[in-house]
């Protein structure tokens, strides 16, 4: 039998737990796919002392250095789940120059700063893993980074926050408003005491900036992210995507630009309920990707929980544990592209608006020549009397999203105009 | 620049033709993404001579000699897109044990006699990839191979074959019978003249074979898969599986079973409306996999046509050129479990069973004595009448196959059936 391979796990909560729970009882299962056990040398916490509900592991190897623990010369690997930038960067550079493999499944630290990991990862001739950074189990990131490298990748759209998700399916399924479906999610556990990564699309950005880089052999951060959240959706938006035959979704979208950049976003958007992604409920997760040659393709999970996050962390395990036994290491990060990112007023989108309008001759003329003269042309137009008021409903055809959004500025300053009840972005037909 | 990897191309019809398209207008990616640039030195066809449509390679390096293109010092990586067991298993079989890479698409071949090629490439140290087996350009093998490896796979259902899904499909949208359904297939190209590969299971028996030995990490042939094609079901069974808000998908179903074995299977069976895989139309191909910690996963995509394909072939081909440029293997064949197959009578399924049966007292009593003798417990049952005739239909709890099927067999000896009008397996409940 080998040497074992040594793991120092940095975080020991929700997922940690589950990393070391797993690891004892498949233990033979791992030993057999590597070829050499896997041994948890050090467990670094915030407190000691704390009830760990009867980890399998020896109460002697936790502490509270983890800066010490990461140096180690018998640490071979080293298992991140504490997240945030800071220590958790220190402590990666750290082991990533001294040539120790790394699992992380911290998002924020790679969306914010991934290329000093790179660059660590780089100087130390060390793998870097970060399966689980991105929609929970579903295995994504090695696909994306291996399976279609023979490929060129066009767009990739995701749902990837479950919390958010699970409020707009509630909010599509009852008819209920943001804040209610808000409130279900808390109660159900499903969102946070402090829901703002979530609800303002900070975690969505951060997996969209990943999955980019991924996708476009191109380094993305977080700041290169144009970033709505899902506060501002409300049941009228609802009830107008509904009338159109769609669901409101918040999705991130990583796409090539026609003039050889890319866009990422994450923002709300209205698809058509015939889209795969439209059938995606509760807080699931999935990322439909598009690419020259293998067409469309869909990949469905759980994007979050301990279990599903600590199997991608495994999985990541396995594969450095491999690669150091072989005395070899992945590829290294691909950004070789280097492609301009283009800002969100450059990207074509499609819009749709609902408006409030007076009922009376002229107005149509009117609301058309604000679109026509910021150079946006009308797909559809519906209007239906309501007393004094009609109410418009414009779907536009793709431009420019500034001019989109100047256009929606320009309406709302008009007096026929009483009130602009819904604009949303149209995506996925 | 590092010198190029030389790659031989067993195999030019419509997968082979897109590779090298493909390997030419991506040239310059391919080259940053693996370090070195890829070059075809020799294309093995049956006919030399043909109108090739214009492939940017030099006519000079056709040849119709596979196995002394094979044989060739300068060779890399052979890229099988042959098929058949002969005579592609001795080219493959010369190539591993001399050290050279392999990239296949060849699923019959996996699927009959994958240990002969696994030992090869144990023997000559070489990696072996087949993503484009498997359900064409879904990343689905990596995944299972890698990403899971530290998770523990309890099932795999999967929509495998998309000649079939095209045909149940239509079958379900028209309400068409068998006949009928395969004729349209046939003249939009999705079937082809001699369909029975197809239609009989024997494809997705093949992928079956190759996604059991990878989830269960045990060598599983084509010969150990239980297969039933569709070419008995009738517009009667898409009927009455309409009625039961269930829609009729052949699936692949590789599961663990109870007692520690695995069982594999393929043939017709009835899923509801709301799982996953019922959504999954036309000629595409999903797979849904269960593990214990990451849950329910779903993978969709086009499974076949030249593109899909060459994309999954240059995926494993970017993967083997970067381990020869980085002296090292993937990891190799895992079958370390070498769980017992268990034979499909012995495996637990569920029944929809529809009968025509005389409308008078004691024949419920009847019929159910049927079910009971064998053991088989009834989970709902439906009477209709029908003139002097009634309509059961029996969805039975799970039991043992043989005993379903005996069941059925007694059912159609007794006087007052008139006749079984359909006989399902019910799944994904």
């Amino acid at each position: 039998m080998k040497e074992p391979v040594k793991v120092a796990l940095l975080g020991c909560g929700n997922v940690g737990a589950e990393v070391v729970r797993l690891l004892h009882e498949q233990a033979d299962d791992l030993t057999a796919r590597i070829g050499a056990p896997i041994e948890i040398v050090g467990v670094a916490v915030r407190r000691l002392g704390r009830d760990r509900g009867g980890l399998p592991v020896d109460s002697s190897i936790f502490t509270t250095d983890a800066l010490g623990l990461v140096k180690r010369d018998d640490v071979d690997v080293v298992v991140e789940v504490v997240g945030g930038i800071e220590p958790a960067r220190t402590w990666l550079v750290e082991a990533l120059s001294a040539g120790k493999s790394v699992v992380t499944a911290n998002k924020a630290l790679l969306a914010e700063d991934g290329g000093t990991l790179h660059d660590a990862a780089a100087r130390g001739s060390a793998d870097l893993y970060y399966e689980a950074a991105v929609a929970g189990a579903i295995p994504l990131l090695r696909p994306l980074r291996e399976s279609l490298h023979g490929d060129r990748i066009t767009r990739v759209t995701g749902i990837v926050n479950g919390t958010t998700n699970f409020i707009l399916s509630s909010m599509d399924a009852t008819g209920a408003g943001f804040g209610e479906a808000l409130e279900e999610a808390t109660t159900l556990g499903y969102a946070e005491a402090d829901p703002t990564a979530d609800v303002e699309g900070f975690d969505a950005a951060a997996k969209a900036a990943i999955l980019a880089s991924l996708a476009f052999h191109t380094r993305v951060g977080a700041a290169d992210v144009y970033r709505e959240g899902i506060t501002e959706v409300s049941a009228a938006d609802v009830a107008s995507a509904k009338a159109m035959g769609c669901t409101i979704k918040l999705l991130c979208i990583a796409t090539r630009t026609g003039d050889g950049g890319v866009s990422v976003r994450v923002h709300p958007a209205m698809i058509p309920r015939t889209h795969p992604l439209a059938g995606v409920g509760d807080a699931f997760n999935a990322v439909f990707v598009e690419a020259e040659a293998a067409g469309q393709l869909m990949f469905y999970g759980r994007g979050a929980g301990g279990a599903p996050t600590a199997s991608a962390v495994l999985g990541d395990l396995v594969a450095v544990a491999r690669n150091r036994l072989a005395k070899t290491r992945a590829a290294s990060e691909s950004a070789y592209a280097d492609l301009p990112v283009r800002s969100m007023g450059e990207v074509r989108t499609r819009y749709h608006i609902s408006l409030d309008v007076a009922d009376r001759a002229g107005v149509l003329a009117a609301v058309a020549g604000v679109f026509a003269k910021h150079d946006v042309s009308i797909a559809t137009v519906n209007q239906s009397g309501r007393g004094n008021d009609a109410i418009l409903v414009i779907v536009t055809h793709s431009a420019p999203d500034a001019a989109l959004a100047a256009t929606v500025e320009e309406l709302r300053s008009l007096d026929i105009v009483r009130s602009i009840a819904s604009v949303l972005r149209v995506e996925g037909e």
